[in-house]
């Protein structure tokens, strides 16, 4: 078994222009293929996706003796310049980025160095200073937000420095429940590791089977256990980082007030101030029990309702999500069960795991049902787990069959949830029928907080145009009534290249400052991941 | 009843040269007078304190014209060159504060300023960058780390900025649990208006009566409440800053990957970057219950093993807190106790509030009983809230009495906690001993994370020679031993001037450099707080 309290088995190589597995990808089933139409009108075939082979890139703009340089600290073995891996680097899993990865011509790094230690690293990023070359970070290549574009700046040529061979569990302190993990450890591998040691992480984001810890640090991951363990934020006890200008390791002390807390400086850095090489967080004993319970509310803000009562007391579950009528309807919250029913009202997951779970679920229990929830058993919630790291191959096959699929997400106050739902729905359908587009947009609450919860849309889209302009425009739009409604540029996406225009709206020119003389004196040369996080300057 | 709910009568004005209500200083009680000798052997009687007419300070560096371009924008009346107000603000409330208040010749800030809005603090500080005069952000007066010293750094003068007439309850949202603060109420007076809505901060430091709302924030306060509301750093949600070079508003949703959390370079910036004029909180409603119950444990190390149980777990007390057996022999942590009785082992005290209270403190009580404790009522518990703001009134009573009485803090993993207690106190003792004093040395855990906890250190000695000196340098040899035995230098007190030759060895240089960077965007003229978190840069 697999699965077993959320661990899955290592990935393997992810397939090079979609999601995960190769042998896991699938079809459309029949019963989706069926609805398809009836939501979003007439569909158009898609052109042919191209082979690996037949990719165009541009060469490579590294000589001989820049290779030789990188070479020199990881070992000529792992630095390439070969097209199979510069393709596989060319940026991460955004429906644009798999569109594009569609194409004959493709833009790529220039090559990719590999790394193994902490030194190695911080000799990488003086050799790319030293050459003149830009440095695109590269974890498990899950951004989806164009945080892995092969972006060179201002730079002659710009390599991937995958951090994959910096990996293994370096310690673990029983005593005070913390582990120090090596930045390229994959999900799976950090929980197995953990595992034999009878502890858990338990950050379970979407992209876990592929993405890294130093990935969930400098993204700033939620992880759908958040209920229960928090977002990743919360987790980090501790941090090391290789700058081009010196290192720096943070985390003396579970509390401080030795000025301001610069672990935070890193968290949702995104490479552009440094590249994390370890990660110290907090772990507990692997719980011995989990239980599921499945909710169906009458209507969304029942349950938004329901959510903010449990939020805002003690004792919630570790798992719990909200799908709106729209998502409830398509069972889109259940990939197994996608089309099986149009389901009405609004459902709801809970998972328990850990101490107290009667009481919990007790007291969980009776919040939702005074808020007009009904049990529907242990089947759905189970579904979901066992599914819940599928979502993303559903998106290939709906792309193979020329349906547009993307995901966005956001998060406000509880007082602000539903004006800011019905802005973000209210652009995504205004903006796909400009262009002729049918779409179905659905969303849910999978985090919540005392003080509000985010917000995850999934949309359709029927489109005639051509798909990536269509959806660049649909999105803007979106990003614009996001900031208009309240709500944040990005509640676990993070910014990479596609939110960075809007981050001035979300922190203000004065923060947009802060964070600019930050890089300005950590990467005076500008060579860490250039146009990512920090909007351009214009002015400069 | 003033104290119910741990709510407290507004604060008058602080005694000139020692802690608090003037009214409610007290003569040492006579058990105590009896026992000092036993601990610290001979006092020797100190010089009396001067008076507040006989202070003598240095004339204002300010001129008329000065004076006047400060008065166009808060009114001539709200700009103070007195010698009352001067005094009042010539630094906060550590030892060294109280003993420099008893000598004749003090220093003092030039002048008062008083502004009333966010709009006031921007300009006030545009007009000190205008006139080359540096700026020390003043709240509630009660830094002990030398955080308003009236240093000028290179400029002409300085100014205290009082900001408590940015007052008041700006805003409630009781759907989000969310109330905006002006920074400059006191916490008696934040929770007053709070309770006429139900709702309560919960944040009790032992400054509690006195500090402002911005000073939790610009400080990193913890709050005697942690195990239940959390540190300071995390109820705030949202903050407005105005720096020389614009202002800032960040805090858009409860959780968000746009980027670093912002807001955690403001918490615990200490005046350095900017002054904090607004805060969004997470609130709770006024707890209904609260119960109470004491433990004595065989020894602190059993002590230290039940909390880290209790950490470790889900639902925990509101408070709680173990004094080592140095600190319950004398009953330290009851102020209104002190020397009824030598007790033996290490008690501790905790506090229920809330939600499940009867499940809470079950599960508590299991975890501390396991560990060898034996519950004794709630009647020190009680004691211990009643008398846990006064504190600071007896050190005043000990100065007077000859006695030196100083506390400091920092923060470990439990798996570190008892070597950097006895790193601390081996250094007190000897640093002490060198100089031919006597000392005892008492400590309490206050504040416990999954990972680790706080160490709080009281130290009472009988100085023999110039007490500041004396201090001054077995205060630094106490910092070098806490960042030796990897501590923090600060858990909650913060950083200020007294702290800031230690910061490069928590944060690195390289951390160090990232708060110059930020110090160099936002307040390129360095007016603010000169020498306060950040330590001169020796290489420039």
């Amino acid at each position: 078994m697999t699965q077993e309290h959320g661990r899955v088995a290592a990935a393997t190589e992810m397939r090079w222009n979609g999601w995960g597995d190769p042998a896991r990808a699938k079809d459309l089933p029949l019963a989706v293929r069926t609805l398809l139409p009836l939501l979003l009108g007439r569909i158009r075939r898609p052109v042919d996706a191209v082979g690996l082979a037949a990719v165009e890139l541009p060469p490579s703009a590294l000589d001989a003796s820049d290779v030789a340089a990188f070479a020199a600290v990881v070992g000529a073995e792992h630095v390439s310049t070969g097209h199979d891996a510069r393709v596989r680097h060319s940026g991460g899993r955004s429906t644009p980025d798999l569109l594009r990865l569609r194409e004959v011509r493709q833009a790529a790094p220039d090559a990719v160095v590999r790394p193994r230690t902490h030194d190695e690293v911080a000799a990488c990023l003086r050799v790319a200073v030293e050459l003149g070359v830009a440095v695109i970070p590269f974890g498990g290549g899950t951004s989806v937000v164009g945080a892995l574009d092969p972006e060179r700046g201002p730079h002659r040529a710009v390599v991937s420095l995958d951090l994959r061979r910096l990996t293994g569990l370096l310690r673990v302190d029983e005593v005070s429940g913390e582990a120090l993990i090596a930045a390229g450890t994959t999900g799976p591998d950090a929980e197995a590791q953990l595992a034999a040691h009878g502890y858990e992480l338990g950050h379970y984001p979407q992209s876990f089977r592929y993405a890294t810890i130093g990935g969930f640090a400098a993204a700033r991951s939620s992880g759908q256990n958040s209920a229960g363990n928090g977002r990743f934020d919360t987790m980090v006890t501790g941090i090391r980082v290789a700058t081009p200008t010196g290192d720096i390791e943070l985390g003396r002390s579970p509390g401080s007030a030795a000025g301001p807390d610069l672990i935070r400086v890193f968290l949702g850095s995104e490479g552009a101030f440094g590249v994390i090489t370890e990660v110290r967080v907090r772990v507990h004993p692997i719980p011995r029990d989990r239980v599921f319970e499945s909710w169906t509310f009458p209507d969304f803000a029942r349950g938004v309702d329901a959510l903010r009562h449990v939020a805002q007391g003690r004792g919630g579950p570790t798992v719990i999500r909200l799908s709106d009528e729209a998502e409830t309807a398509v069972s889109l919250a259940q990939v197994g069960r996608i089309g099986k029913a149009l389901a009405r009202g609004a459902s709801a997951v809970t998972v328990y795991e850990g101490e107290g779970i009667a009481t919990r679920r007790e007291r969980t229990a009776a919040l939702l049902r005074a808020a007009g929830g009904v049990s529907s058993g242990e089947g759905a919630a189970e579904e979901w787990l066992a599914g819940r790291f599928d979502g993303p191959y559903l998106r290939d096959s709906l792309l193979d069959a020329g349906v547009f699929c993307e995901t966005l997400e956001t998060a406000t106050t509880w007082s602000n949830l539903a004006s800011l739902k019905s802005a973000v729905e209210g652009a995504l359908r205004d903006g796909f029928a400009e262009t002729g587009a049918r779409s179905y947009i659905m969303c849910h609450v999978s985090h919540i907080y005392p003080t509000g919860a985010s917000l995850y849309f999934t949309v359709l889209a029927g489109i005639r145009a051509e798909p990536l302009a269509t959806w660049s425009g649909v999105k803007a739009r979106t990003n614009d009534a996001i900031i208009a409604a309240g709500g944040t540029i990005s509640h676990h996406h993070a910014v990479g290249r596609d939110h960075a225009p809007w981050l001035e709206s979300e922190i203000g020119i004065t923060g947009v400052r802060i964070l600019r003389a930050i890089k300005r004196e950590l990467d005076p040369a500008g060579i860490l991941n250039p146009g990512a996080l920090i909007p351009a300057d214009r002015t400069s």
